[in-house]
């Protein structure tokens, strides 16, 4: 089973490989020759590429090969390589308590379009419950023919969908906090297939009166965190989850049960879901009038911001990462939009002046995160590279200047302007804003 | 932020609601009543559905909302409640020893499309190794005008794609092992997604000679599992994969570099990829002549049966489960093929005798796993379920019956034959064939 020793390898292309092969969608050309990027389905596009960094000599059998490795079922529910340990949610030290608090995605780590719910962002008001499912109930009542009471069990014996829907919080990020990575700039986002039982079943089994026009969600965690949600939203693809990414919720995504309401800000998708009021007006509740809210120029403030508008970011390469060496270079990032698909991402490499469109990883999927690809030749130069995203509505991600020219400069919620990277010429990466 | 208390909700909803309402989208009514599935996008269909299991009120305020729950980022890579403690891959506790074993995914607990990379199932054949990314190696060598060695940096350098594919194992389930519960029985299936870079993009980096007809890889890890590959996969979707749900490779899914061959049967997609060696004629290593190959009844054997057919299984009610009432149930599994895209399943009820089809989660996607519902009244009598899965191939699952005639009693591998479970009139769940 001992692999024959390795000897034909190349193991200085650089000098040996560039001059004599005509293929033109190679990679690991040095500089300047122009090649198309095969998988990115623009072969003949002229795009200057060059190697990744030329590389050793496998050893001939790793020690790894030498004894046997860990059992087959050493971890039955299994966990990330030690080697990864630091791929972990994003926590600022510099918070004054952590119950009402949050943790971010590492953006700049993940790939695709699915948050592993080990990474899966968190924003909670009052900490996380332990809660027996067995003991949790829904209480649905207010304006209803038949006041109902569900246990989880109830919930999951009805008709079940599965969707891949983001969220995101409204404050991702405020208007003045940029971040030095993709994950403290953008990270209170991410995605993940959820199953549960359209709302709109068991508002029909409850029966609605006519005056109902809102149903009032709370969560059963210590702040009782409380929201308004309008009728139509309930009606049309508003779920109560039980799963997400195949598992049951976890503990920090409201387990045992949740609201989903896809497209809206993150912090009406209430977990741990106890009570669906259903009500005739808003209740407007403490996290939606102080907080959740924009305040305007004028003294006024917007209201009903629900829908989450379209955004981008890109994830690689992003902040606190290092270009390796100039030539080819994958630009990898995120689009989404709470009013549907995305229909196109742009690619800008001289700081938005110019841009180009990029790849979109296919299905594109309504209210989901959509990975957008984009093939750069970095020739070495500083740059500032943003990318910007458009839905099926036609709307386009604004600039920050675009977006405080509307709004003003005492907005805190419904950041969704572009982020632009700053690359140096020794290939490091920094937040343009910062 | 104490709720109101609860009270005027209908606890004894059996005897009051089912005779005064007339819509027929009710699913809590009383056994017998006719009502539509409305999730299931059937409704108007005659199917006799009961309620839920009646449920005591909930509590005015549960102990979990008087205290602070946990502190947020207590958990910077989340894991899931203990509650849910016994959801765990599946060990068999009779095998010899655990370095070439396997673990099973809990297939009668999941929801949805994809599995968790804590629950996706496990095939070693030399126990998991432990692999410092920073010292693993490719290879690519052979009949290759430029044979190249490359890091695991190297490789995401190139352009990157990432698909939803299922992974099967061969023996899922060997001919003659049937199984108490769905992860027992077929729990040998997951589904994720994947991202790296077509192996066709490295290949054409090295450049293949005319007579290159297959490619040899091998895993570094103990038993160095080796397997042929046509050119013909590795030049249409075959992968040079990283990442599975948006992070790195878990270690006992090939971290950090693995081949992903969709459709094929598992083993093939070595995982600790360490060589890709170029040939003109498989090699016909161990674990492709003296196993994963299917001995016939005139003593020859199936040759490269590489692709997995198309298969189905119900997850809920599956072996295990107890059905908690006659009336409602929603029938839920999951299809895949090796050979594309899912077109229809087919349940019945009633041991194969009358089949109708059920409905396909979409998106749809290929070599991917397909949930199917079925809404079902149970009218508390002992019935037998199954599923039949058609591909876009025209091919439609067997049953065991046809697939032992076809190919006799000695194959060990490539069982894609329907499985039945049959219910008690007590509402317990067993597989018909055990």
């Amino acid at each position: 089973m001992v692999p024959p020793s390795v000897s034909p390898v190349v193991d200085a292309l650089p000098s040996t490989e560039a001059e004599t092969e005509p293929d033109r969608r190679r990679f690991l050309r040095r500089g300047g020759a122009l090649v198309g990027a095969v998988a990115a389905g623009t072969a003949g596009s002229a795009l200057a590429q060059q190697q990744p960094a030329p590389s050793a000599l496998p050893p001939d059998v790793p020690p790894w090969m030498k004894v046997p490795g860990a059992p087959t079922g050493g971890q039955l529910y299994g966990k990330p390589s030690e080697f990864e340990k630091n791929v972990v949610r994003h926590l600022r030290s510099t918070d004054k308590q952590y119950f009402s608090s949050s943790t971010r995605s590492p953006l700049q780590e993940l790939d695709g379009i699915i948050t592993p719910n080990g990474l899966f962002y968190e924003r909670h008001h009052g900490g996380v419950p332990d809660i027996d499912p067995a003991q949790h109930r829904l209480m649905l009542h207010g304006l209803v023919e038949r006041p109902l009471v569900f246990t989880v069990d109830d919930l999951r014996r009805f008709p079940s969908e599965s969707h891949i829907y983001f969220l995101e919080c409204s404050g991702n990020p405020s208007f003045t906090a940029y971040g030095k990575t993709a994950a403290e700039a953008n990270g209170l986002v991410s995605c993940a297939e959820w199953t549960g039982v359209p709302l709109k079943t068991v508002l029909r089994e409850a029966g609605l009166k006519p005056e109902a026009k809102w149903v009032v969600a709370e969560g059963a965690d210590a702040a009782a965190m409380t929201r308004s949600v309008p009728i139509e939203k309930c009606l049309d693809d508003a779920l109560l989850v039980y799963s997400q990414n195949g598992e049951r919720l976890r503990p920090e995504q409201g387990y045992p049960l949740r609201l989903l309401l896809p497209g809206y800000e993150g912090n009406m998708s209430i977990k741990w879901l106890r009570r669906l009021h259903v009500v005739d007006a808003p209740v407007y509740s403490r996290e939606e009038t102080s907080k959740y809210t924009d305040p305007l120029p004028d003294g006024k403030a917007r209201k009903f911001t629900y829908y989450m508008e379209a955004k981008s970011i890109i994830t690689a390469p992003s902040g606190g990462q290092k270009l390796a060496a100039k030539g080819f270079c994958e630009i990898r990032g995120i689009a989404w939009s709470g009013h549907g698909k995305i229909t196109k991402v742009d690619v800008s490499v001289d700081g938005g002046r110019n841009w180009q469109e990029a790849e979109l990883q296919q299905p594109v999927l309504t209210r989901a995160i959509t990975r957008f690809r984009f093939p750069w030749e970095w020739n070495g130069e500083p740059a500032v590279i943003l990318s910007r995203a458009t839905d099926e509505t036609g709307y386009v991600q604004p600039t920050l200047e675009e977006l405080v020219k509307a709004r003003g400069t005492g907005s805190f919620y419904h950041n969704n302007a572009m982020t632009p990277w700053r690359i140096a010429a020794t290939g490091e990466v920094t937040n343009a804003r910062a």
